[in-house]
C-alpha cells in the first residue's frame, strides 16, 4: 500500500463485525497492526484472537486471565490509548457508549458498527467530534453506502433512500407473526449478523435506528429520509441530490466491504475474498414501499427519533431488553413492540440531555421494560 | 447562486441538446449569459433564439442574415472567444471537431454532447487539454453518470458498467429488422433525441462510440468496459471500484439533468422542471446482457475502438453516411452495418494520427461508404 501501518483497537472483537474486522486485517497484514482487543465473555474465541494478533493490551468483561504479554486495560483506556489510530466499535447495545466517548474525546478515528451509540447520544457525539477533530466513520452497510455516495459532493441532499431487506418475516400476517420462533427470526434472508441485529432487522426496528444514525452522521433531517424495501440487499442505500440525480451504492451483501472501506478510507483496495456483483446474466433489482402497519417497531423508532431528547435512549434500552427476552423465549415476537411502546409512553423526557441524563434514562427504561414484561406495570 | 455569471457559447443550438441547453439557461437566467450561438441551417429556430438570447456573436452555415447587433464569427472564433467561459458542443457528426479543438487550445471549459469528437480524436484532444488546462465535461447521460460516480474517488476503477436502452428494435429477428422503416427507427422507447443519435441508438452503434468516449474521458481501458442492457434508462451507468463496491447514477431520462450538471458543476441546483424518480410504489430495475450477434454495428465499433489509430474516425464517418442514407430511404436498416463493415475492411490504417490524418481518413471513409452503398465497390 505504501502507506503507514494503521494501528487498530477493536472493541467487541468476538462479535460478528469484530470477527470480520479481523478477517480484513488478516487479508492485509502489512496495512494494519492490532494494538488492542476487547470482548464481553467469549473467552475461547478471545484467547485465540489474542494468540493470533498479539495485541499490546486487551479487555475482557468476564473473569479470565490474559496472556502475560497482554496488558489488561479498560475499554475506555484502550479507546483513547496514544498508540491507537483507529478504534472499531463493534460492541453490542449500550456497552460501546463510554469507550466511544473516550475515543472521540481523544480525537481518534472511530469506526462505528454499534448503532445504539449514535442513537442514544448522536448530538453530543457529533458536537464532541467537531471539537476534538475525531472522525466518525460508519461501518453499517447502509451508512457506508450513504458515505460513499456523498464522496466529492457538497451540500444539496434532497433525499436519503434508506433500503431495508425487510427481514425474514416480510409480508407475514399478524397472526403468523404472533407465532414465530426465535429460530425463525434468526434466519435472515440476506445478511449473516449477530442475534440482536438480526431480530432488530426482522422487526425493522433497525431501520429506525439507522434513520437516527444517518440524521447525525450526515446531518440529514428526518423529513428527507425515505425507507424503501429492497429484499435483495444489493443496493445498500441511495442519495438524491437537489438536481434530482440519485447515486446508489451496490455490492454483494458482505460486511467485509464496508469494514474495509472504513479501515482503508479514502483508499479502495482489492480483496479477493469479496465477491463482485455479476451482470453477465439477467439481473433484476426490486424496490417496494414499507407497509408501516406491519412494522410497529419501526413506527415507534421513527416517532421517538422525531421527539428527540432522551426518547431515543429509552427506545434503545427498551428494545435491548425486549429482544433479550424474546431470545430467551420469555416473550413473543409481537410483544417486542408492545414493550417498547409501553416504555416510551411512560417516559418523562429530558430535553438536550447530557451523558448522565442519557444513562439515567437508559437505566430507567431497562427497569421499566422489564416490569412491563413481567406485567408489574 | 451567489456565483459569477458563466458566459456560454452553444454550437449546434437548434439541435436537441442545443435547445435543451437553452431551456436550462431560461431556467437560470441569473447564472448564465449566452455570448455565442451557432447552427447549421435551421434558420427560423435560430432567428428566434438570437432574438430571445441576444448573443454578441453567432454563426450559421446556411445563407442567412444575422440581426445587426449580432456579429457573424466562425465556429472556431466563437469557441475560442475571450468572452466565453463554457463552450457547449452539441453539433452533429464531424462538424464539431474543429471548434472543439479551438476551444480546447484556448483552455476553455468544453461541455461535449457530440460523441464523434472524442471518438475521432480522443487521444489528441485529451493531450491538448492536459497542455492547455482546458476542462472537458461530458453531456451524454452515460458519461455524466460515470463522471458523477467518480466524484471524490481516486484511482482503482475495476469496471465500467455502461448501460444501453437497447433502442426500439431490441429482441427483433434479423428478418424483421430487414424491414424496419425510418419511422420505426426514430421511435425510441425512453429518450427524445436527434435523428442521427436515435438511429445509432437503434443499432447500438452509439454504445460503441460511448465506450470509446469513456476510454478517453476517464482513462478506462476497453477490457474494463462492460455493456449491459437496461431498457428503462433509469440507471445511466455504473462504476465498480477495486474493492467490489459499485456506484450507480439514476434519474428520470431527461437530458436537462446532465446538461445542467455540466453547466453548474460542481454545484447541484434544484430545477423544478426535472422530474424526480418515484419510489413511493413498486419500482423494478431490469438488466440483461447484450446479444452481440443482434447488434453488428456495436461489434464493429468495439473492434475499431480496439484497433485504434485512424479506425475510429473511419468508423464515425462510415456510420454518418450510412445513417444519412437510411434516413433518406436509400438503404435498409441492416445495410448500415454492411456499409460500415465494408468501409472499415478497406481502410489502410494510420497509427498515431494527427488531425490532418484524421480528416483525410474521414473524407476517405465518406467517399468509400458512398461507393459501397452505390455498389461501385
Amino acid at each position: 500500500m505504501g502507506n503507514a501501518v494503521k494501528r487498530l483497537a477493536i472493541l467487541g472483537s468476538t462479535g460478528s463485525i469484530g470477527k470480520q474486522t479481523l478477517d480484513v486485517v488478516r487479508n492485509f497484514r502489512d496495512s494494519f497492526k492490532v494494538m488492542g482487543l476487547a470482548c464481553n465473555n467469549s473467552i475461547d474465541s478471545f484467547t485465540a484472537q489474542l494468540e493470533e494478533f498479539s495485541p499490546a493490551f486487551a479487555h475482557i468483561d468476564a473473569r479470565a486471565q490474559l496472556p502475560r504479554n497482554v496488558k489488561m486495560l479498560s475499554m475506555e483506556d484502550i479507546a483513547s490509548h496514544p498508540d491507537v489510530d483507529i478504534v472499531v466499535i463493534s460492541t453490542m447495545g449500550r456497552a460501546g457508549l463510554a469507550p466511544a466517548l473516550a475515543a472521540i474525546k481523544s480525537g481518534k478515528t472511530v469506526a462505528i458498527a454499534n448503532k445504539e451509540i449514535l442513537v442514544m447520544a448522536g448530538e453530543l457525539i457529533m458536537n464532541m467530534a467537531a471539537e476534538s477533530g475525531a472522525r466518525i466513520l460508519p461501518i453499517d452497510s447502509e451508512h457506508s453506502a450513504i458515505w460513499q455516495c456523498l464522496q466529492g459532493e457538497g451540500a444539496g441532499i434532497s433525499r436519503l433512500l434508506l433500503t431495508a431487506s425487510g427481514g425474514p418475516f416480510f409480508g407475514l400476517s399478524q397472526r403468523k407473526l404472533s407465532k414465530v420462533t426465535v429460530k425463525d427470526a434468526l434466519n435472515h434472508p440476506t445478511w449473516k449478523m449477530g442475534k440482536k441485529v438480526t431480530i432488530d432487522s426482522a422487526t425493522l426496528f433497525n431501520k429506525g435506528l439507522e434513520a437516527i444514525e444517518a440524521r447525525w452522521l450526515f446531518n440529514i433531517p428526518y423529513e428527507k429520509i425515505e425507507i424503501i424495501i429492497h429484499r435483495q440487499s444489493i443496493v445498500h442505500s441511495m442519495i438524491e441530490f437537489a438536481d434530482g440525480s440519485i447515486k446508489a451504492q451496490l455490492s454483494t451483501p458482505d460486511m467485509h466491504l464496508p469494514i474495509q472501506y472504513a479501515l482503508f478510507y479514502p483508499q479502495r483496495v482489492h480483496n479477493g475474498k469479496i465477491a463482485h456483483l455479476d451482470f453477465s446474466g439477467k439481473q433484476t433489482l426490486f424496490f417496494e414501499p414499507v407497509n408501516y402497519a406491519d412494522f410497529p417497531c419501526l413506527k415507534l423508532a421513527l416517532a421517538a427519533a422525531k421527539k428527540g431528547g432522551s426518547y431515543p435512549a429509552v427506545l434503545c434500552a427498551a428494545d435491548e431488553i425486549a429482544v433479550e427476552m424474546f431470545l430467551n423465549n420469555s416473550i413473543g415476537f409481537l410483544d417486542i413492540a408492545h414493550l417498547i411502546e409501553k416504555t416510551l409512553d411512560m417516559h418523562q423526557p429530558i430535553a438536550n440531555p447530557e451523558i448522565d441524563d442519557i444513562l439515567v434514562s437508559d437505566a430507567w427504561a431497562r427497569e421499566t421494560a422489564l416490569k412491563v414484561a413481567r406485567k408489574e406495570i
